[in-house]
């Protein structure tokens, strides 16, 4: 965390009149963190920035800007220098407070939307009063995304967050690595790819071939194989492969095929990792043991896509679900943008691989159940666990195997 | 070719007016070709259909009308047997004669469009006057395709072939196997895929996603691997691979790193046949040995891409074939679809691989090339051929071999 260059870090600016409560937010979303990494005080007109992790998200820089409505040749100077600020930040907050928007937050959004940088509305002070509701119904018009807080009680400080990771340009968040970092040169890794009616003719599917060419990239070389001639093909083999990773539907078949001195994962975890949190979404499979009869499920999936008549999430997961917990259960199913603001009823969230998504869209679903203390997991890991295959599966992930065994336990991480 | 069942084969209906030239037609497209498999003479009411092999359409049956404006009640019956025929056609030709059309011709071009069946345009008799130039204007208003021809002189027909061609549905064009057929079970294919500044992120390639799949698909096992660890590689193996499959800019080194028992060729000679007919575009490669200065050459690309500093079309391929001729070239290079109608001034034409068009649209122009007795290869042979490694690129294809060889020695397929 220490290492990222300064330069490559999210910078989020925090901008607004003076007196609406920038600073305070700042100091809010700043106490809530693991680690404050750097504390630069600003003089009377250089902005203040501070540096820390802001999970999902990684390193951040806030910069607190001086007041857009300051008076005065040294408010000028202030001004000038919050000006500048607007061009080098990746993200903004415009802080408002109760009485509600005035021309100052307007020429603000316009100079943000011309240098198209992404930005929500933050009315302060909700402790005080509501924002006015007109000014709410017309950002809603517009798509700007809006919170209502309170930075002095700490009110909706989380919802704050969340609106930065939504904000925040895909770039910021960085692609983990498929496999690379499970791999060295030269190493062999056999994929594991089961060509059944539901694959596109002629293709692969794309984390087939995001993982090839991720080991080709760690100058790793790949043996792709059908499930039927794995076992032939591992006992011709000389060299003893490094790694197997298969589709999760055959994960069974190829556990019992692959001698249990070779680590062996699905595609699905590495996925998992790839577009989302690993280690929250294993977290979230531990809790499948945990479930009880009558206990309520979302089953989350990112597209509405035309469901199979044994759909995976329709049909298989809850089937399964309901084998674990000995009983009924209450399931619920949301398609595309359909994830629950309050989701504390839930005991379980199983979401789909996300194929159609963005890691960071999984990742402020993740913070969001994180908030609230729901455990979400996904379908991958899901299928793992009702093949009693998980631990196999993550035996490569330490900690999200360790994870997984807390989620079982039911303890806090 | 005898055993392709009926109900597989293209079926061409030839509708039109009374003594419009239809029968004439049929006989003279039939005279032309190979080989005349059946002929099942009609009774007086029924359609009389004739089956033959239609280069490279392959087995199609051609059924020949009566005529539309036919009179009385037998006529009626005609009629009526005509319209069922209309039902189980893949592709008409509506014949009209010299006078142009009528509402009968109006009429069924409506029926056509209403069943989505693809039809051309024949104005026969052109040697009788030629046709209405406003009922020209307004067809290629319509974007219908029109030919002009004398089905009694024999002039045309090989553009009503080629108009056959354009229309056919694509799924009336068999895709063959990429490797299928060059390998068995259990056999080990080593693909050899070079990740340069090129290659897109985090992918593959499309030839070799779908080279990867064919091998699954044949019950096969598929190594990939970049050229550097390809030696080392193909040294730890305890089992000899069947086939190795290279990327044409690495043909050199491959083949270096190849022993000679194991049969090797390229992605791009594997997309020549997937792509267009191998055995054509083969005996065209043989022709660049026989380029002298001066010679014109045409670069037909099939999409208007970005031309790249070191473009293989604009750039490479140009200066490979100057040092075949030993000397200036004529060069011209065409993109998308101008395809010119008179190929009779090129010595030479070079097809880009196709990435983005059917396998019909390279077959088309082949066929207008062969027609024009021009030889015609693409990018992926050019290439091999430059590198010195076409014989051992088409040594698993003795056909195109022989081909080739006969391009080299210029004599007539």
């Amino acid at each position: 965390m220490l290492e990222t260059p300064k330069g490559l870090r999210l910078h989020i600016g925090i901008f607004g009149r003076r007196n609406s409560g920038k600073s305070t937010l700042m100091n809010a979303l700043i106490g809530q963190s693991v680690s404050i990494v750097s504390d630069q005080p600003g003089t009377t007109t250089d902005p203040v920035e501070k540096t820390f992790e802001l999970a999902p998200l990684g390193p951040v820089v806030f910069i607190d800007t001086a007041g857009l409505d300051d008076e005065g040749d040294l408010g000028a100077l202030r001004i000038e220098k919050t000006r500048q600020v607007l061009e080098r930040v990746d993200v903004a907050l415009v802080v408002v407070d109760a009485g509600g928007m005035t021309a100052t937050e307007r020429d603000l959004m316009a100079t943000l939307r011309a240098a198209n940088t992404p930005f929500a509305i933050v009315f302060n002070k909700s402790d005080l009063g509501e924002p006015p509701a007109e000014q709410l119904a017309q950002l809603a018009a517009e798509a700007i995304e809006t919170v209502s807080i309170s930075a002095a009680t700490g009110r909706g400080i989380d919802r704050v967050k969340e609106a930065l990771f939504r904000q925040a340009p895909e770039s910021s968040i960085e692609d983990p690595r498929l496999v690379g970092d499970l791999i060295g040169p030269g190493d062999l890794v056999v994929l594991v790819v089961p060509i059944d009616l539901g694959a596109p003719k002629g293709r692969l599917i794309l984390p087939q071939v995001q993982t090839m060419r991720d080991i080709l990239d760690s100058d790793a070389v790949g043996l792709m194989v059908k499930e039927r001639e794995l076992a032939a093909a591992l006992a011709r083999m000389s060299d003893k492969p490094r790694l197997v990773v298969c589709d999760s539907q055959v994960v069974n078949k190829v556990s019992a095929d692959t001698p249990p001195d070779i680590r062996m994962t699905t595609f699905s975890i590495l996925m998992a990792r790839f577009k989302g949190d690993m280690i929250g979404l294993a977290e979230g499979a531990g809790a499948i043991s945990r479930l009880k009869p009558g206990d309520k499920v979302l089953i989350a999936e990112a597209c509405s896509h035309h469901a199979l008549a044994d759909d995976i999430g329709r049909v298989k997961i809850p089937r399964w679900l309901r084998q674990y917990a000995g009983g009924n259960l209450d399931i619920e199913v949301r398609s595309g943008k359909d994830f629950p603001e309050d989701l504390s009823s839930y005991a379980l969230i199983v979401q789909c691989g996300g194929c159609t998504v963005t890691r960071k869209q999984i990742l402020v679903r993740q913070y969001r159940a994180a908030q609230q203390g729901v455990p979400m997991t996904n379908y991958g890991m899901a299928i793992s666990v009702s093949q009693g295959v998980i631990e196999r599966a993550l035996e490569c992930f330490p900690a999200a195997l360790d994870a997984y065994r807390r989620g079982m336990a039911g303890s806090a991480r």
